[in-house]
């Protein structure tokens, strides 16, 4: 699963059927620190009511449908965890405010 | 989802049965604003009637399977929403005109 | 779909019995004008009677199981269609000869 | 699979139902030698209860959801082997200690 | 499928049960010459009887499961043909010795 930040969100009207009622939000993923950027951005269904700013653990493909609300929709990504806080070596290197 | 452009369209004739009938777009991947390409393009199949010019979410792997006109295809990638816009930290950094 | 050209084949006496009779194929990714060259060769099961020379249409994954020759096989790239065209904003930049 | 190192621990309270109990734990990509960092750090499920500092392997995609405890789990990444020595060329290059 | 040579072997006391009795090999992807190395080394299950030295096909993802040995394991990379040959525009740019 890959870390990244939650920096904003989406709007799109036409879209595929099983995508309706989607929270479709931006990522950018991050170092296990949270403060260094890495990559580009993506959109992912979120699932778990994350907020703009948190750091999230996000899962790509067909793991992304084995949630309750993407089983069989056209998603390729998706939010399935809001971290509270990351341990490197015994050292807290994350936590959330 | 991978945000990108529709940038052109492909003519095949020999290809696989399944394929027949679906529309193949060129997509060019672009930031979260739609002004700078990133990498290279590729072909998806739509399923939204998104045209040349539209910024849209792409869907890669088994995902873009899961709508009705792709069911069991060959194919990869699906284009699955024309975005309308994109909100980063509270400022809209997108909008379709 | 990755957009690439057949530029050679591959002989394997010792493979997987599944993969019996499959012609697997030397595919060259190249950017969308077929003229330049992107990244590494790599193997593909070609479903299409694909020539040397052609510019093709590539999809990677579980979708490269989804030909009635490739099913079920441990098959993970397919050459699922020929190029005829190529159009990028109105204007042709590949054209079979 | 990819051969990485056990680096740290993840603690996440708001997270899929599914992901319950799961032992999510971060991994540095590494060389064969186990000595030389590649590329990001990332999450996975441990299966095989490895240990901080352990080399192991690590499988991607569907195949994360092929164990008993992360079947049907939104989930792409699983450690299920932790390696006891590599060779290359006959020469032993990394021995768990 | 990606071509790559067989540099070495891996133990693994711990690990997955489905994972018994499986070889899993040290594989370095290369060019189609098989005389230069891109990237980095990664474990796959073999099926085929390679041999150290050995250029070889590997596929990736769910296609890793399609052999009578993978079958529902937590396998992401099988070696799935040992190459003889490989012919580039009518040329033979590898033959194994």
């Amino acid at each position: 699963m890959q870390i990244a930040r939650i920096i904003g969100t989406t709007v799109a009207t036409m879209k595929d059927p099983r995508l309706q009622g989607a929270k479709l939000l931006l990522c950018q993923p991050t170092d296990i620190t949270g403060r260094q950027n890495l990559g580009q951005p993506f959109a992912a269904v979120d699932v778990v009511d994350a907020g703009e700013g948190d750091l999230i653990l996000v899962c790509h493909g067909s793991a992304a449908r084995q949630t309750a609300s993407t089983k069989d929709a056209p998603v390729d990504s998706v939010v399935m965890a809001v971290l509270d806080s990351l341990e490197l070596d015994g050292q807290t290197v994350f936590r959330k405010e």
